[in-house]
């Protein structure tokens, strides 16, 4: 079962996906976690790049393809073997934020985006993704507040509303594969409800099985 | 005019493109010179992963994407402004090396290729490209000689023979593009060789305009 994480800056995926990867574990299901970019020795390397606040001459087109790059090693060497093992793979993003960012974010054409990516993961989609959903300018707020700025954040605002609006075609267009979760609220509530939609579907899953 | 150099390791490019360069300076011409994976801050950092001898588990999709990325900047930032300012690119490989390397030397789909080439260049192709030709076990040993050993010359004598036999068949799909010369001549010869080849080409174009 591959389910992915996906919402906008400071919409607190990184905060939940460890709490969510310990409650399946105490239910007893083997768990592994991977972010995006990086979760490979490889994958690292590329995310400094694109993370270091130096690099402002990047164009969108090698902003895409150093994504790509660090995916398609994470798939390869990281999540299809999970998979393969039978576990859960939790993923702090994953391709939808590649449509979401540079397609809607920077107007690259989805079109050459979904033959892109269907390269870079070998054609591996997620069983459900789960949209963090935030207004950009609440997110981009909560991440100057905690200090992680990077050179991504400092896109400017209008980038972050495309990016927000573009998640929420993405999930208007797939309903069965998304579940949209409102990030505003609490951490503990918001968690209480990914736990309950994460269950509900590997339960689903079990029963078909 | 955009000229690029493309051969097997070993075959001299790098050495070959500065007394190129040179010699075109002497002539008065304005000549950039450029080299890939590389030739700009970002795509120097992209190089770096791709040649450390360390990241032995590098997959091969992940390493045609990285590639792309480092030469998705270089188009940008570098190869279009001086081509609209009417220089002479001269570039030390292009897109024919992901097709001889990723293509023929790792079995990735040329046609998925192509399109991957098409997003990263923008759809900038050579005005004319010039294949340092040579078996691939005397460019290995040439360079295990001069001590240039990275990650990518560490792949099976047959990868690199599959690489030639690729450029060949490049060359022979496109012969009004390609030149070919035998490098396994001595540096003067296949020097003055490239300079005929490439004051030819820069000749017929000015009087063309």
């Amino acid at each position: 079962m591959f389910i992915t994480l996906e919402g906008p800056e400071g919409s607190g995926k990184t905060t939940h996906i460890p709490l969510l990867a310990e409650f399946l574990r105490q239910q007893g299901y083997a768990v592994l976690t991977t972010r995006e970019p990086g979760g490979t020795a490889i994958g690292n390397q590329v995310r400094a790049i694109l993370t270091n606040l130096e690099n402002t001459a990047m164009q969108p087109r090698t902003e895409t393809l150093l994504f790509l790059a660090a995916r398609a090693q994470l798939v390869e060497e990281v999540i299809r073997p999970a998979l393969a093992k039978g576990m859960v793979v939790l993923s702090d993003r994953y391709a939808d934020s590649t449509l979401a960012y540079q397609g809607y974010g920077h107007g690259v054409s989805l079109e050459e985006l979904r033959t892109l990516l269907r390269f870079a993961t070998g054609g591996l989609c997620p069983d459900c993704t789960i949209l963090l959903d935030l207004d950009a300018g609440v997110g981009l707020r909560r991440k100057t507040q905690c200090g992680e700025w990077n050179r991504l954040d400092a896109y400017a605002l209008a980038f972050h509303q495309r990016v927000r609006q573009g998640y929420l075609e993405l999930a208007a267009e797939q309903p069965q594969r998304w579940k949209i979760l409102d990030a505003s609220q609490s951490l503990d509530v918001v968690q209480s409800a990914l736990r309950q939609v994460v269950l509900d579907i590997l339960r689903a899953s079990s029963t078909l099985v």
